[in-house]
């Protein structure tokens, strides 16, 4: 067998591990140079596998590929940027086709979501419609946790135990000053269509925190809402809300497109966040405080799950394996074999089975109440937010994240349009 | 000298280490029992002396009180609540000197900002205008920075460690997702009189990050922003922006008063991150994403500056040692040695010095075009951020802070209204 080249891109939203996963690809395929010469990184993902800029990762030092491990964000930067069918965008896959054979590619990795899944399976059928021998596997991301047949998704274990501790953080705050100050806080988190991270910020119940969550997958209804928070609030003196930004009213229009205006009349863009402590202000009085976390909850590396770290190297490490396997149109998945103490292993899922596959969050994991999660969901959260795996910090103290050279592999193809 | 108890209170906005200097009085105390018999916390701060609502913090284990100096918060519960002068309110101060002689009480120990000094100021004088014998410390703390004659608040430090590191990955999340996406990221943070947290936002620059910062110092001068935000995605493909709560127009007029009103006309409590975040849209057109840290940025103890949790913990025994050598009306402070390598000692204040000064962020640490910082202003802070002084952990993967019993002393007097 000739050594051939790697492609690897990152894809869609980024997270707090997908660099871990990077690290497991990168570092794997360089125990087995003598199949993979050279892992070529996509330069905003596929884009740059469209455009032929592809980043020369075998000028990366050892030492800035293992920092990967503990840097957030995409390093070789990502995209949204998603493949028609073959048939529709036949141009665009016979370009990947032009610049693998250019470069002499022969795996292409694909970390990202659902979507990314399904660009990842088109390309694993390039093989057998269009005759060029290529494997496409499938590394898994996605804060959102919504990809089938693995246990959860690498990205959102960390996301999980930001939104978790940040929120009980946050309850301790108002519960020293809702004696004569705040005693609402809300906080809003992402998931617009899954409630898995509002999920994790209902967790603080176990700490005796009163808090009141809600979710994309319950319509809300805002009298019951209020009795519920009021109550809280009668009983401990204050409240925490969790709101998703995917929180919607009956007729499916989200709470963040409240329709607000400023003084010009021109549409303000705001949060779910807002929009709920307003509701609360407006019928109950309440002073409030809110928050809105927005990307700093997905790229908080400072305080990553540590089964989270490990299972995107691991996804990462486990593809590379799978490709010299020689297995194709295939994704490495967390197997959970047991939830206390938290045992995992990898699994093997066609991608025939997971592109176009959205897992939502199962509604047994949703109390009676709609406003909190089960025994049953706290079973299935708090392995993936154990433990703690920090970066390293420089002198001034700041964390030590590394910044790719990305030095482009010479091209040797004719521009092309994205 | 017979052992007299203490009074120990936390005011105003509580902060990550303001449990910490509690951990320092409370420590410290028990080692000199055979003079302070006993530590009396204030339930919410000074309500709870003149509700004669005290804390016996004997009855909490060593292993709790230590606990206290990982736990942020205030675990006594804190109030925003300040006391008239003497002269309007005598009503309030002989009540305090009804409950410092029911339960025996010799020191007042006050932990807070500005107007808490102003307060234990007052107390401290009680001696000479009243005929009763107490001895006022005021332990500093504040996020706001804005305690003179201190090197820095403890608080401040640790929110500042919080936003350079979470502005710093989220730059990194949105320099991954620019090519195709989002290129704008606007963070808002505390501060509403001084930029100081805004600051720590700016020191980004020193890894790279494009950032255009917004201080309450500086006249929001709209124009002029946008031509910087403009010119950093042109350089970079994409800008990080850092706004202070009290960014303001050349009227005054808060950024986040734009006057925004909901589809019913009632107006709609913004922040100044979502107003900064259109006006960029509005007029250069570009895809932002914003967060609102709130909260979220001074409760966060999980990343909390090792050295702001030395000073708050050796400024409350400071307190303490202070008192048993016959101190009044005066304020442990940090004095800076040097910056490289960070060295400190503990300092004496005269309260007369520190009540009612507030100390600004100095116009020289804003750099010449109002959107960054000087090398001054950086020497200043790293100091502040340097080290990490992490929480222990549960199982779960949720730290373990404590919650006091919070067992009171019973009351001896009849009740009072505040």
């Amino acid at each position: 067998m000739t050594a051939k080249n790697a492609f690897y891109a990152q894809s869609g939203g980024v997270t707090a591990v997908i660099n871990a996963s990077a690290c497991g690809v990168i570092e794997t395929a360089r125990k087995h140079s003598d199949k993979i010469a050279n892992v070529y990184a996509g330069r905003n993902g596929i884009i740059g596998a469209l455009t032929e800029d592809l980043i020369d990762t075998n000028q990366e030092s050892a030492e800035d590929i293992a920092a990967l491990k503990t840097t957030p964000s995409g390093a070789f930067g990502s995209c949204r940027y998603k493949l028609k069918s073959l048939e529709d965008n036949k141009r665009e896959y016979e370009r990947l086709i032009e610049v693998f054979k250019a470069h002499n590619i022969g795996y292409f990795f694909y970390n990202g979501g659902g979507d990314s899944a399904d660009t990842c399976f088109k390309v694993s059928q390039l093989s057998e419609k269009m005759g060029f021998p290529v494997q496409a596997i499938h590394v898994p991301k996605t804060v959102d946790n919504d990809l089938p047949i693995t246990d959860n998704c690498p990205g959102f274990g960390s996301v999980a135990k930001y939104i978790a501790v940040s929120t009980l953080e946050a309850s301790y705050d108002v519960r020293s000053m809702a004696k004569t100050s705040t005693k609402i806080f809300v906080i809003e988190v992402m998931g617009r269509h899954a409630g898995w991270i509002a999920a994790a910020g209902a967790l603080v119940e176990d700490y005796g925190i009163p808090v009141v969550t809600l979710f994309p997958e319950v319509e809300f209804d805002q009298a019951k809402f209020l009795a519920a928070v009021d109550a809280k609030v009668k009983e401990f003196g204050y409240c925490t809300v969790v709101v998703s930004e995917g929180c919607h009213w009956p007729d499916g229009k989200f709470l963040a497109e409240q329709g607000t205006r400023d003084d010009f009349g021109h549409a303000q863009l705001g949060g779910a966040a807002p929009v709920v402590a307003n509701i609360i202000k407006d019928a109950l009085g309440y002073k409030f405080h809110w928050a809105v976390a927005d990307y700093l909850q997905r790229a908080a590396r400072h305080l990553a799950s540590k089964s989270d770290v490990e299972q995107a190297y691991a996804l990462g490490e486990a593809a590379v394996n799978m490709a010299l396997e020689g297995h194709n149109s295939i994704m490495p998945s967390v197997v959970r074999e047991s939830s206390s103490p938290y045992k995992w292993s990898i699994g093997m899922a066609p991608l025939s089975e997971v592109a176009n596959v959205e897992k939502m969050m199962p509604m047994e994991y949703i109390s009676e109440d709609g406003f909190g999660i089960t025994d049953g969901c706290k079973e299935y959260l708090y392995p993936l937010i154990q433990g703690e795996a920090y970066p390293e910090y420089d002198d001034n103290g700041m964390p030590r994240y590394v910044t790719m050279k990305g030095i482009a592999v010479p091209r040797k193809l004719a521009d092309f349009e994205v």
